[in-house]
């Protein structure tokens, strides 16, 4: 399993992407290739001793997209793009899964163009994990796809329920429609549609899921449109944030409470493991013809090192074949 | 000023709400009607040894909606419901404002049923206060309208930017859209053009606010589709609820950090009586023609008495004249 890891993209890259795709290969024998501006590379690859002993590969891309350029327009311009050119790796082969932690949007825009759609499949979501009280579930879509018809969250429930049987090792996930009330007729004009289809499907239906019971582990797959879903994950990870400065500022406020806080500090600390996305690894974007998983841009070392990790062991699973032949089964019988 | 308080809605009514209202009517000078089942409250009244000593009137409503009937036919159904009774009160003046801790989409089609909209105003928005690093901000609409257009958001920013003054007691609130990216462009349909429109109107507009701001202070008024604030607030006390849960379970987990969450005890509770929405009361519905507070259905007793003793400084502050007259101004100047 190769993996083709876009050096360029995030916050601190290449230095980030870099050592992060050589812990992989280090600690975890995932053979990488790292594609942008080799001699950027080159120049953080120097500092790793080890690493004529990994197996490592260069693949030079001259151009780079940068946060603020729209996606589809930079993509067109700039062939040399190290999104694209990874991307056209491992279309042709040469590698089995892409890793990014480069503008979102340009990751989405660039599979989609690269790799095609699954056949049934209409959009593509972002399908990131998120920490609940029993464990993990997958939330999609993330942002990939912001305006939804009622068949595209059926397609994201089918999808996600595959990802989540590999992530999770659970034989028959739990798919959860977010909506606004448990019973059938709460929702919005999307949700009340979406809600049919996925009754009618051949997968394990929890019905509508309140966003007050995402974290309860209630199901094991949550489906929305890319608008909710990405309000609904960026609003999660600011509110940890504030809730962790105001505990953190109450704590700090007296002796009293400081001694408490160093007394409790491996707790708190454990604590914000178990909340810490990049714990997790990349998120996958399904739907595509190809595997990717994209990463925060401001991805630690160790978030991408888990995230080339995963996408080996996901990439060894077969997760793409499968997605295909469960699609064909479940959404084309009507075809 | 007399509140009209449903002593009916509620999962604990009609006790924590006659306790709640006779609170704010001993405590605060507020006078207050309860509306219901008159031998229900007249039960709850016989605890009260105060009773006489306080402004407080039974007006009697024998009807009331359950939690699991559709409102707008259960209201048709059941004139002498309380949460209707109680807006009549209100409507014929007898009363300055109304606070039902009952489902809230009956209070929505009941106020709309019985005060009708501002004129100018299309569509209700609830608009709870939340907390945010800074202080406070307002967010509407948290689930009164579902389906929006983008002259809805244009309305809300408005309505809230004059409840957010009386509230906050700054002069000029900064508008924001709540959105995906803060990039103009970015966003669903319905933002993309709810945007032209706030970035026209004569309101302090803060621009797109992304889903992890919504707690930093960027804007004092954050506008979003009935839908997504539902999500929204939704999200938000379930993840604070499983955040204490998990930390809880952290710092009960070795001896040291037991000792540890002792000796931080109060500063524990100081930080959740921050982030407690029951302490600033109810959330009021904006755009109709009448005042209306909506509480919890699980809402304290200290939850109700904020919430009758807010309607009550609301109503001093003439704050409906003052959306009325603001609408005017700001939005039907091209009708």
């Amino acid at each position: 399993m190769r993996i083709a890891v876009d050096a360029m993209g995030g916050d601190f890259a290449p230095s980030r992407v870099v050592d992060g795709a050589l812990a992989a290969a280090r600690h975890s024998g995932v053979a990488v290739t790292l594609v942008g501006r080799a001699d950027a590379i080159a120049a953080e690859l120097a500092r790793h001793d080890d690493r004529a002993a990994l197996d490592v590969t260069v693949v030079d891309a001259p151009d780079v997209i940068g946060m603020d350029e729209s996606p589809a327009a930079a993509l067109r311009r700039k062939p040399g793009a190290s999104i694209r050119v990874a991307a056209e790796l491992v279309q042709r082969g040469e590698a089995s899964a892409l890793v990014s932690a480069g503008h979102t949007g340009a990751s989405v825009v660039a599979a989609h163009a690269v790799f095609g759609m699954l056949p049934g499949v209409d959009r593509p979501a972002l399908a990131p994990a998120i920490p609940t009280r029993t464990g993990m579930a997958v939330l999609l879509d993330a942002g990939a796809t912001v305006e939804c018809r009622p068949p595209y969250l059926l397609q994201f429930g089918v999808l996600g329920a595959v990802y989540a049987e590999a992530l999770l090792g659970v034989s028959r996930p739990r798919v959860g429609l977010l909506s606004i009330g448990e019973e059938e007729g709460k929702g919005n004009e999307l949700t009340r549609e979406a809600y049919k289809l996925l009754k009618a499907a051949p997968i394990a239906f929890a019905g509508n899921i309140e966003a007050r019971d995402i974290f309860s582990g209630a199901a094991d797959v949550i489906v929305c449109d890319g608008f909710t879903g990405n309000v609904a994950l960026k609003l999660s990870e600011g509110l940890v944030e504030t809730v962790e400065e105001l505990l953190g500022a109450e704590l700090s406020s007296t002796f009293s409470s400081q001694v408490g806080y160093l007394l409790s500090r491996r707790a708190f600390r454990r604590f914000r493991k178990r909340l810490d996305y990049s714990e997790y690894g990349g998120a996958p974007l399904l739907g595509v013809s190809g595997l990717v998983f994209v990463c925060h841009g401001r991805s630690s070392v160790k978030a991408i090192r888990n995230a080339v990790v995963a996408a080996a062991r996901f990439a060894a699973d077969d997760i793409l074949g499968r997605m295909e032949q469960r699609v064909t089964a479940q959404l084309m019988g009507d075809r």
